[in-house]
């Protein structure tokens, strides 16, 4: 099934409106141009809307966060909901900083958001108000092992069903969630830690996956995470010795260029809970 | 020709200040020193004519414009004007979307431009303000061929003879016209349309070009639409199979970055109308 | 001891706060990341205190500075001053650009600034407010070399006394000084001026390399200078003859990621003066 989708997203190329930050948008908008989708980068108020229109889903990242690309957020985010286009929610740093967490549960709770994609530390204080976090880097303690998997996902399909939408976690275990089924994946190495931008990336990912199967957006959303995971772990076995997170980053991307349904649906690795 | 065209990029490196987009910026500075030129990004109004005024040529790019850097362009341009500067427009998603339209026109109506490169959907739109595209691609329907040529030719002269400045329409065929004379150009392949930023890449070394040799503005913007297309090719030839359109990315500048004139003027695959 | 001063870096991975240029904000992120640090890239007001306090060191680069992000700056730095943290100064465009030169200036004045790094032309530039140069690369008037080396290394020791801070200058041979000692370094390549934003990306490692031993700030100084320096040698050591620098660019991160303490002892080229 994953293979279907990534063709999905091959044959219908859909245009993907990102709302993102300036460190990662050349690696995001690469990526999404890697899927088979087509980007556009643009966060300036006055065009958001008109922007969001034309497109067939829309990538709401919150890193860099501006008081200016708030309101932009806002209104490419409403008349997303209006067209029922697919919202993909990317809050960076939730937890860790005040007006990203405020922003973060401010656009969960007036946009009809799809899918919420973060690292555990975010999801928990963005359903948590006490939770904090350290960077934009996940906790420590917030790491899913096998010993906490079934807490995990728990928990986790317990916050998807509150905020009503698919909840993707990412970590060394992924976990993507819609409130009733809960994908449990073990793609990727822990070397895509040390590229900027792999979590920005997976959220363009998934909003072009989501994007081209609307009638299946929690497969898609797994998808996805699988298709990123395991593009990380061929990029690593094409690394010569002296290269490091730079060329990795740009083989990451790579392998989903050259990733096909065949490798997709042999290398996913999950478990459906 | 080409290849004293490129040699004077390399023995003046001339200064060029790019007003461009934050997505495809960095690779934009890395081509122009490919090119053997210097870039200065900067958007801020304050110094915007203060940075013109260094500078050899300027590169305005419309692609994730905001309110305040529509300032910046205009004040830099005059400058530009003043001091004879080539001006270099890249109309980024004019004709998809009100503002970048609006302000593309006005930009061109207002400034001295030297040089508009966009893709056929973008100055059709400039031309016609009826012309609708979708994103930041051209419309399949714009698309120059061998059957449409000489209408294509005959139109891009028209438009250039009408806004008195050069016009650089690139696709599969790209045409450089003056309203004169027209090159048509057969260099570049299709995999460059899968890595972001190609068009604001060649816009950026399209000004320095042109700023290295201002006695022949045509000339130096079809030298340069030549030698990213070469690069293009050349990167090619370079690419293994498991790599992608990131590699692919830095492979294009790479390419740039070694051309020598021998190389362009053999490679340059071109015919004037 | 620069061994110890990386393996300082990795062993206690400093979170980096980064009020950095957009031009090359996604490199100088993956540096930190390959040296071992964490880093945050935020500009925004509202959060720049916030974000500082939750780092162990701030990193300020102005290039493509703007009116808001002055103010970000301004904040984030008293914050850092209060929590003792280490401030890195950037000045680039300083001396060829007036409020690139002002904001240095004032920056330099209000906060506790540990180290500036930026070309001769730049620290010139704001030791001496008549001192001009051209675009962001340094003035050939100002290079170091071995006729003026006594000469130059007296002016910084002058400078950095004044200032009451480390200085940092980079080129053909790179000096750095608290002003009584002065590491005179000879590491790197000429081929990494044609790759933009090695300066900021070296800022971004010193403030990494500083925030882990704050015990030693001109040692971890001169230690990031050479490991920068040192990684562009090993670096054109990789590279095809069809790699230019859009590769190249890359493959100095790389090299950081690689670097151990032994090959950065042995390769660390300086004298002490």
């Amino acid at each position: 099934m994953f293979g279907k989708i990534l063709e999905n997203v091959r044959s219908t190329h859909p245009l993907i409106h990102n709302i993102t930050n300036y460190v990662t948008v050349n690696d995001v908008a690469n990526m999404i141009l890697a899927s088979g989708a087509s980007p556009i980068m643009a966060d300036e108020e006055k065009e958001a809307e008109e922007i969001t229109s034309i497109c067939n889903g829309l990538n709401i990242n919150i890193g860099t966060l501006q008081e200016r690309t708030i309101i932009s957020m806002m209104k490419a985010g409403k008349r997303a909901g209006e067209l029922g286009h697919p919202i993909i929610l990317d809050p960076v740093g939730a937890g860790a900083l005040k007006l990203r967490t405020e922003t973060a549960v401010r656009l969960l709770d007036t946009l009809p958001v799809t899918v919420v994609r973060g690292n555990m530390s975010e999801i928990k204080a963005l359903s948590d108000s006490t939770h904090k976090t350290r960077g934009v880097d996940a906790d420590v303690s917030d790491t899913v092992t096998d010993d906490n998997l079934d807490q995990a996902v728990t928990y986790i399909n317990t916050v998807a069903e509150k905020w009503n939408c698919i909840v993707a976690v990412t970590g060394a275990t992924d976990l993507v969630s819609d409130g009733k089924k809960c994908y449990v994946i073990r793609n990727g190495v822990k070397e895509m830690s040390r590229v900027t931008g792999t979590g920005c990336q997976l959220s363009g990912l998934l909003t072009a996956f989501v994007s081209a199967n609307m009638e299946c957006p929690l497969e898609a959303s797994a998808a996805a995470v699988c298709t990123m995971g395991l593009a990380g772990e061929i990029a690593l076995t094409h690394m010569s010795p002296y290269e490091g997170n730079a060329t990795y980053r740009n083989r990451i991307i790579d392998a989903v260029y050259n990733m096909d349904s065949k490798t997709l649906e042999k290398g996913a690795r999950y478990e459906l809970r």
